[in-house]
């Protein structure tokens, strides 16, 4: 699903990783975590994909919210498992959402008069 | 792959998409674009990933290389028949890297003295 994201700005944290071999709980763990996510204060949406290389993408109204999340017990927990065990390399960058458009609204709106 | 990407400030592009059924030349028109993109001034990697939704974050230096690409002859030409034949839905999201880490250097680094 393409995320329903309100008018930036907003905030994305982009999380792509390599996973190391065998499951070894990886699948259930990264189903808590996005049910988890959604249920965080200033959560927007997510999107994930994964072949090979995987990409979750994930929306927030702020820092603070992005912050308190990373900052989660049961997430702490996850990202130390996913550091020692689930994966072989990462990279998170957090980025600030400047500016969007989609299929329906490609163009530029007409500026006001 | 993950992108190896200088550090921060730098853009991100983040294009989210959703395909119409049969290829109808996407793959070839796919892997054209990526060649392309990685030609342009200020191109700072990419990273891609498909399964069902797909996911492909390009990095760039500022947003007038946002701009230029986004208004490379070839590349409108793709845009349009993106529009018109292999996208049942898409967004495309514009923002600015602020901060990022990685697995060899998940925690933030002491400040200096």
């Amino acid at each position: 699903m393409i995320a329903s994201t309100p008018q930036p700005p907003y905030y994305a944290v982009i999380f792509t990783s390599l996973r190391t071999e065998g499951d070894r709980n990886y699948g259930a763990m990264a189903e808590r975590m996005a049910t988890l996510a959604a249920e965080q204060p200033g959560y927007l949406g997510a999107e994930s994909a994964r072949d090979g290389l995987g990409i979750t993408v994930s929306y927030w109204r702020d820092l603070a919210s992005i912050r308190a999340w990373k900052a989660n017990a049961e997430h702490l927990m996850a990202q130390q498992t996913g550091r020692s065990t689930w994966y072989a390399d990462y990279r998170v960058r957090i980025a600030r959402v400047e500016r969007d458009y989609g299929l329906a609204n490609t163009f530029d709106p007409p500026s006001p008069p």
